[in-house]
């Protein structure tokens, strides 16, 4: 997968984008990464990328023209932009659908802002607005570092075992069960018999029954229009009598 | 503030805490923070850190006894370790109040897991557990930075303007309106008329318009609960008439 980043910061890519498991996807050349920094693009001697807002009101934003020139390099560059991303509080909200979703892309390039916000033409040559949550960040920076990294393990070859993207929080629906590891009792605090019983039909229940439970009670709304079978439904129904709340 | 993190990719920091709006704040002494790399307290030869599951499973779990032995190490040097976040999709959802929260705090201590998850037990020692958005990512690093990121430009002194924290998205509940900066045509693209007007009330009114209409268009669900007044209920019921889904 292609990447390119479009940024004032390319300094704060250097840790995350070296080290754990992108740094080695990158390494594999799962992932291709280049970063652009647009205020090379610039064509005042001041070099600055932003100006006041019209109309008045306190901070600065980003210009239109630096980014555009900086998108019209790439795209030369490249032969195309692929889905141009501009990290937005505005934008669509990004969850495990839409990391998926980006994983099957062929190249992504994001644009991060940094100052008040951007001058609304910007938006004109995006192709996808995604918001990590409602919070502001200084910039745009740690969002496409999100995002790379969700989407990068889900690309075959990222992560060491095939399977261990598959047994995730949300890629069932559902919050993962409580997982313990050795030793079997530490600082006084067991692990559940059932673990460590070798029955793996009572192990297969409990986990089921945990992932339910903790997903009723912390995070309700992950359920709403879930399909459950018919057993799952038993077990949120016995939940639910026995927490109610 | 004081920061700890507890983190077994100490370089991933490295850029995201040099650059930016946190470097200055790290600079500016408005903010401490303190890595520690938690395989430093392992005690096996191999300085492994994590195991198998109990009950089977793909995947290797992050073990309690480097966790509790780091968090022992924080606590003593620090006199305590103040809130214990742990970054795990089962948290709370990150938003602009939790940011809030938290950058009333005076000491914050982040637990990053890394691998298929924790041993259970961790949590033990966990006072606060926060989940960006539902999304997986390889590790808790990127969440930490987010939140360092989001809650340390709240704090007094990080932003040059002391405005510029408070007209942002979500700090009125709203999405921001559309912004311009010069120039006022750029290829074909023109700023509207309003905001060139001078007329100060009208500018007022067109961006709290744009700003119920971008947020009902896009994030109703921010319109529930939120407390409007007479008039932002009227301009609203007229985007409701012009724009009904």
């Amino acid at each position: 997968m292609k990447i390119d980043i479009l940024s004032l910061f390319p300094e704060m890519f250097k840790g995350p984008l070296e080290a754990s498991i992108v740094g080695k996807a990158i390494e594999s050349k799962i992932i291709d990464v280049d970063i652009t920094n647009y205020r090379d693009f610039t064509n005042n001697k001041q070099r600055h990328v932003d100006d006041y807002p019209y109309g008045g009101g306190a901070g600065m934003l980003l210009q239109a023209q630096p980014i555009f020139d900086a998108l019209d390099y790439v795209e030369t560059k490249n032969g195309g932009l692929g889905n141009v991303i501009l990290l937005d509080p505005a934008g669509r909200q990004f969850n495990q659908k839409v990391a998926q979703e980006l994983s099957t892309k062929e190249h992504l390039t994001f644009i991060c802002g940094h100052y008040e916000g951007y001058d609304e033409r910007i938006r004109e040559r995006v192709t996808d607005e995604i918001s990590l949550g409602d919070y502001i960040l200084t910039g745009g920076e740690l969002g496409a570092m999100v995002i790379i990294d969700a989407t990068a393990r889900l690309l075959q070859g990222t992560l060491g075992n095939e399977e261990s993207a598959s047994g995730d929080s949300f890629s069932s629906g559902l919050l993962e069960y409580p997982q313990y590891t050795r030793p079997a009792s530490y600082r006084g605090m067991d692990v559940p018999d059932v673990l460590i019983s070798g029955n793996h039909q009572k192990i297969d229940q409990w986990r089921e029954y945990e992932s339910l439970k903790r997903t009723y009670l912390r995070r309700p709304d992950l359920l709403v229009g879930l399909e459950l079978t018919e057993q799952q439904k038993q077990i949120l129904q016995d939940i639910k009598n026995k927490f109610e709340k």
